[in-house]
C-alpha cells in the first residue's frame, strides 16, 4: 500500500450522476493528429503494432498530441461477497474474500507484487465485504451491505444500494485524479463474481449463459454445468427469461418495474434504445455485485475526468458493459489490460471492441491483468512523446 | 545511452569457445522447487499463467528459489549490413542502417524509448554496418567487416569472421554480466536482415523457404516471392538445395568441405548428430548476418553465466536456433519477449519450445519485443519472492 488516502468529502453521495453528466466522447481530432505523428516517427509505419493503436488512443482521450504519460497509476481494488455462492458456483468459501482483503492490506498478494514491479499504486476498497473488515485499516471503507443477495432467487441489492455502489467508484476516481493519479486501473476482490458478471454480460450484451459463463478461477465439467443453470436462473428472474418468466430488475428497497421487453426473444434487450438510465441501474442491482457496481461507477468517473481507464479481466469487463450502457461515451477511455479466457470476457470486448493488450493466461483478477499492462500504456504514450522523426534524425525513408 | 562501457579485455578472442565450455543445463531440482513454491503462494494454483512458467524457469536458470530478481537488465543492439539487400529483398535502403545506429546513439529510436521505459541499459554494437560509424561515439565499435556477401551467390562471410562475431557476442555478454547485468536482452538493425534469419531458421530447422520467409517491415506480394527465390538460392548453394546444387558451407578465407549430406531430402541436417561445430559455424557463415553471428554468440555467452537471455522477433530467433544447434543447454535460458509475425519464428519457436510473452503486433526488430517484456520477466521473479503463503496470510484454501 502507497500514501494515497481519499480526501475529505470523496465518496460522497452524486459523485456518479455527476460524472455522468460531465463524460464527453475522446478527441477525433487528437487522434488524427496522434495517427499522423506516428507515421513520421524513425520506424517502418504501423510497425510498433498496439503500442501505436493506444497511443492514438491517449492522444484522443487527453485531447493532445502527444499526450501527456499517464502517469502515476492507481489501481483500484473493490471487494464484495456473493450470496449465490450458497448455490455452489466457487470451490472457494466466501471468508476469503476478507482474508484477501487483509492480504492486499498486508501487500503480500499477487496485485501487490505487480502494483510494485510497475510502480501502481493499490487503492483497496471494501464496498461489500461479508466479514468485519481487518482491524489494521490501510483500506477504504465503503461498505455498501454485507455481501449480495443470492441472483438465482433474488436481487442482489437494492436500487439505492446500487446507487450508492456507483457514486463510490465514480467518487474514489474523482479523489484519485484529484491526488494527482492519471491514469486508472480496475481491480476486484470477491469470491465467487465470476457468476454474476456472466449474468450481467449476458444480459447487457444479450447473449445466453451457456456463452458467457466459465471455469472461473478453476472448476469442473457438474460445476460449470450447474454454474450455467445459476445464471440462466438469474437471468429468467430479472429478464423474464425462459419458460413463464416475468421481468423483475430489482427487488427490495425500490423494486424496477416488472416490464414487458421488446426484441427477438423472451428476455432481450430493447433494440430501440427504450431502456432508460432506472433500467440499466434496475439491471446491475438485480445482476450485480457490490463490488462490480462500484466498478462501473468508478469507470464512468475515470472517463468523465478524462483518465485512460486500464480494465482487468471478466469482473472488470462486466462492469464496463453495464457502464458503457449507462455512458456510451466511456468506451472511448477504456484500455483492456489482459485477455481473460472467461468466455463472457470475450464477448463482452467484441462488445465493447476492445483488443486486450496482454495474454499471459491469467485466471486471478485483483486487477492483475490491468496491472501488467501498465508500463506498455506508458510505452505508448512516450512512443509519441520521445521518439525521433526521420527528418529530426536524418534517416532515410524507404522506396515508395 | 546510459553508463555502461565494455571493460578493458572485453571483446577479445576466446570468449565463444570459453562461453562453450562454460555452458550447463539449467537446474530442474531448482525448478521443481519453484513449482511446488507457486502453488503455496496466495492465488488458486496455476492461475498467474505464463507468469508462473517463467519464475520456475528463473529458478532453474539460477539454480535458486525464490530466484533472485534478474535486474538490472541490458539489451544489446547488433548492427549490420547485408549484401543480399542487391536482390531487391528490402525497400529500405542499406544506409538506413547506419542512420539508425546514430539514432540509437543519440536516443531517438524505439528501442531507446522502450528502455527508459522499463529501466534497461541500451548498448548499441557496430559488428558489421557497411558505412563509418557516427563520430561522436557511445557505441561499441567491433567492426568485424563491411556488411556480408550476397548470400543469394556467395557466402555471408568468412568461417574467421563468423568465429570473430560469435566472440564479440559472447564476450559483451560476459562483460556485461561482470559490469553488474543479470539479465540480457537481444536486439539488431540490419537493413534486409530476416532475409538471412530466414535461410538460417530454413537451413537450422530442415524446413523450405517459403515456410519460413515473411514480409520483413513490409513488402507486398511480388518482393515476397522474390525474396522466397533469394532464400531458395542462398540455401541450394549453402546446403545443395534443389537441382543440382552441391553443399558449400562457406566460402571465403576458410570455405567448409563440399560434404554430401544425409537426411530424407537433399539439404536436409542430419539426424543423427553427423554435423559438428565447424560445420554449424560454417553454415552461419555462409547463411548468417554478422549481427545474426554476433547475437548468436551472445545468447551463448548469457547462457554460459547462468542469466536468462530475453530474445527478441525472427532475426534474434534465428541466431538462437544456430546457437542451440551449437550448445542445447542455452535453450532453457531463454525466454521469448514478444511473437513475430514472420512465419520462420514461429518455426523457430517451435524448434526451441517457446512461448512468447507478448504479441502486440510488433514487426520492428532493434530488440523492442524483448525490451517490452522484461517488467513481465522481473515480475515473475517477484511473484516467487515477494508473494505470501496461504499459510502465512492466514487464507483458506479452495475445498478439495
Amino acid at each position: 500500500m502507497g500514501d494515497y488516502e481519499p480526501g475529505p468529502g470523496a465518496l460522497l453521495d452524486g459523485a456518479f450522476p455527476e460524472a455522468l453528466s460531465r463524460i464527453s466522447p475522446v478527441s477525433a481530432l487528437a487522434a488524427e493528429e496522434g495517427r499522423s505523428r506516428q507515421d513520421t516517427l524513425t520506424k517502418p509505419p504501423g510497425a510498433l503494432g498496439l503500442l501505436e493503436t493506444v497511443g492514438i488512443q491517449l492522444c484522443a482521450i487527453s485531447g493532445q498530441c502527444p499526450p501527456p504519460l499517464p502517469l502515476p497509476a492507481a489501481v483500484a481494488v473493490f471487494a464484495g461477497d456473493h450470496g449465490v455462492l450458497a448455490e455452489g458456483v466457487s470451490p472457494w468459501p466466501s471468508e476469503v474474500t476478507a482474508q484477501m482483503v487483509a492480504n492486499f492490506v498486508s501487500g503480500g498478494a499477487a496485485i501487490n507484487v505487480l502494483a510494485r514491479q510497475v510502480g501502481a499504486e493499490v487503492v483497496v476498497v471494501d464496498v461489500g465485504v461479508a466479514a468485519d473488515p481487518p482491524t489494521q485499516g490501510g483500506y477504504v471503507d465503503a461498505k455498501v451491505r454485507r455481501g449480495t443477495g443470492n441472483i438465482a432467487v433474488e436481487a442482489a441489492m437494492t436500487l439505492p444500494e446500487a446507487r450508492r455502489c456507483l457514486d463510490v467508484g465514480a467518487g474514489l476516481a474523482a479523489d484519485l485524479v484529484r491526488a494527482g493519479f492519471r491514469c486508472l486501473a480496475t481491480g476486484d476482490m470477491g469470491i465467487g463474481n465470476t457468476t454474476p458478471s456472466a449474468a450481467l454480460i449476458a444480459a447487457f450484451c444479450d447473449r445466453e449463459a451457456r456463452e458467457v459463463t466459465g471455469r472461473g478461477t478453476g472448476i469442473d465439467d457438474s460445476m460449470l454445468a450447474n454454474k450455467v443453470s445459476v445464471v440462466e436462473r438469474a437471468l429468467g428472474r430479472a429478464l423474464g427469461r425462459g419458460p413463464g418468466g416475468g421481468a423483475e430488475y430489482a427487488s427490495g428497497g425500490a423494486p424496477g418495474p416488472a416490464k414487458t421487453i421488446g426484441g427477438d426473444r423472451a428476455g432481450s434487450r430493447p433494440t430501440d434504445g427504450g431502456w432508460g438510465l432506472d433500467d440499466q441501474i434496475g439491471l446491475l442491482a438485480s445482476l450485480g455485485g457490490l463490488e462490480i457496481a462500484a466498478l462501473a461507477g468508478f469507470v464512468v468517473g475515470g472517463a468523465s475526468l478524462g483518465v485512460p481507464v486500464v480494465v482487468d479481466g471478466v469482473i472488470a469487463l462486466a462492469a464496463a458493459v453495464a457502464a458503457a450502457a449507462m455512458a456510451p461515451d466511456c468506451k472511448g477511455y477504456l484500455i483492456a489490460g489482459h485477455r481473460s479466457s472467461e468466455p463472457g470476457a470475450s464477448v463482452a470486448l467484441d462488445h465493447l471492441g476492445l483488443d486486450p493488450l496482454l495474454d499471459l493466461s491469467f485466471r486471478l483478477g485483483e486487477g492483475t491483468g490491468a496491472c501488467l499492462a501498465l508500463p506498455v500504456v506508458q510505452a505508448a504514450a512516450r512512443v509519441l512523446a520521445e521518439m525521433a522523426t526521420f527528418d529530426s534524425a536524418g534517416v532515410a525513408k524507404k522506396a515508395p
